[in-house]
């Protein structure tokens, strides 16, 4: 069952740093309802590698990668706003990719894709929410990790169109720690000899030419840095895997904390194309608030326009520190929107939103209700 | 030019984890000189991947890996003590490692090498120190790193050989952030097709089978985790390469940091044995005090018999945290010595050590001349 719907963009649809795409579209999924006056939608913004599944519905009653958060009663409660999600442009789960076949050569773009930023994501979903639902201004934008730098620019690039913004684990632009982790995840992908330049067998079962080793090692790097040395010095601690659990192999795994992460490089491995992850993962790299402000984080945030922002972070991310939700909040404020700034110190590290559900659904859900009632009947 | 000596290790020499090395050897170098008391040894037991030369000397002039902190009137001052830094066991800057040759085949060990710990490289040491060298008792035991657990092992299965001890950026045991760093770390090098199973050609130049992606991987993982993010971020920013130091290659570096970790990288992946690499990589995982405690840190740090120690750390160190280095004065303290913590708030991270020389050399240069004074005449 799918509850994905999807948009045509204008074709041709300009990228930021040149080219065009020709047909493309993007898959998004809907909860609730938009009402008469169209002025309760909720736009959801992914991070990196998540769908528009972000809770089930009738058409899909699977869990979404939000689950605990989006829903009738819940913190981002479907009885009141018309909740969206976007999968990103350039991301694999239904929207227009590198694993896309191109209109012009009938063949898969590949590494003919166009250069990828996050302005191209952002004007996507744009154009999804005021072409696609006829949305002209929504009622709150929430943008988790990667997709709290594209609502930045989704706020940069089209003024006037959001009313409240929600930023979740997230920064105005990439520090040389977060390139380096996400340079090092894109270098074991392209030096994996699967990887073929980007020519690896698109729909290859377990089989075929796929940088499998180099997936494998970018998710767990991947992981290693969206959780925190704190939670798991609690939860496995040095705790071996039972002598059946471990690997037959020379240095094969054998503390729990190694099969933790082989679970998770198992499930990611082929459920994500390389080549979008390379895409995506270097269009965060490029992202930075500064370009809006000549060369200043603060300038550019202080030409974004909202009403009011909730702003969190947590203490144990290393990847998006938390100063760095600092400096958005410092600079909506400075803009001249009424701002929450929420400092967590859930555990879970920058995964945190995706776990520490109490929490974050008490901060969301309050700035939420707070927004609801501060509008007051139109 | 070479100042390496060699110390024949008792043959067999048996390894904590079963099995036996025969006609093997440690390499080491001293500075200073033995007095006629033969009570001013100071030994070093360095970190996964430096060599013995820790400081220039006439026999070798080249600059050592911690040269700024070991010489005539340095803080590890080669006028007053007795120097000497021990290649670890396992490792390829001399000793006896995965690529010597094995006597009973005529052939190089590769993975036939015996399971490495390091209670072996401490075991080895020890063997130079007492042996090789006549010295019964240590003055002072420093261990940086991988080798700061090395000496506590040494300290553990020796009882009565230190009577000083430095701990520098170290752990009394791996947790299971660092374990997951470095299981990432082996992975890499045994997913590159070129490590073939440890088979590859151990005297490659720049050609042949050789795990050079995956040796780049594991370097670069460590020098991102051997740093830190608020030193990168004054010292890197977001800082682009001139165009023509791009990498002509999709996905190539386009940021500073992403250059400085390639130089880090093609400094380290021939010049450092893969082999090597996994074993000692593991035995840092492997090592725990806790086993000398019955399940207990403490306890097992409680087994300890120094009569001084200095325990340094660094706030900003993400592999050997703080905490750890608390543990470790705590331990010490409860074992009755006279234990001096000191935390650094260097902005280099887990590498503070090799970098913040003014601040390492004060703490450890003004241990030592307490040390000195107070040991009196004799």
């Amino acid at each position: 069952m799918d509850a994905r719907r999807y948009h045509a963009l204008p074709s041709p649809f300009p990228m930021k740093r040149g080219g065009a795409l020709h047909g493309a579209r993007v898959a998004y999924e809907t909860w609730g309802a938009l009402n008469a006056a169209r002025d309760n939608a909720l736009l959801i913004l992914t991070g990196l590698s998540p769908s528009a599944h972000a809770a089930s519905s009738p058409d899909d009653p699977s869990p979404g990668w939000w689950e605990g958060m989006i829903g009738p009663g819940k913190a981002i409660d479907t009885n009141r706003w018309f909740v969206v999600c976007v999968n990103s442009l350039g991301s694999d789960k239904g929207s227009t990719c590198p694993a896309s076949v191109d209109p012009a050569t009938g063949r898969p773009y590949r590494l003919r894709f166009p250069e990828l930023s996050l302005e191209d994501v952002a004007d996507a979903a744009h154009a999804v929410v005021r072409d696609g639902l006829g949305v002209e201004r929504l009622a709150c934008l929430v943008g988790c990790s990667m997709g709290g730098m594209s609502a930045l620019a989704y706020m940069l690039r089209h003024p006037g169109s959001v009313r409240a913004h929600v930023s979740v684990d997230t920064a105005p632009q990439a520090q040389p720690f977060a390139i380096a982790i996400r340079s090092l995840q894109r270098e074991a992908i392209r030096l994996d000899p699967g990887w073929a330049g980007g020519d690896y067998d698109l729909h290859a079962a377990e089989g075929g030419t796929y940088p499998d080793a180099g997936m494998s090692i970018a998710r767990k790097l991947g992981v290693i840095t969206y959780r925190s040395a704190m939670e798991w010095n609690g939860r496995f601690a040095r705790i071996r895997l039972d002598p059946e659990q471990r690997e037959e192999q020379p240095f094969g795994f054998e503390f729990q904390v190694e099969s933790y992460l082989q679970g998770h490089a198992q499930r990611f491995v082929r459920t994500f194309d390389p080549n979008s992850y390379l895409y995506l993962s270097r269009a965060s790299d490029w992202f930075d608030v500064a370009e809006y402000g000549g060369g200043s984080v603060l300038e550019g945030l202080k030409r974004i326009r909202v009403e009011r922002a909730l702003v969190i972070g947590v203490s144990t991310d290393i990847l998006f520190p938390l100063e760095q939700q600092e400096q958005i909040a410092e600079g909506l404020r400075a803009a001249g929107a009424e701002v929450e700034f929420v400092a967590l110190d859930s555990p879970q590290g920058h995964d945190a939103f995706l776990v520490d559900i109490p929490n974050y659904s008490r901060a969301i859900g309050g700035f939420l209700n707070r927004l609801h009632a501060g509008s007051g009947p139109r």
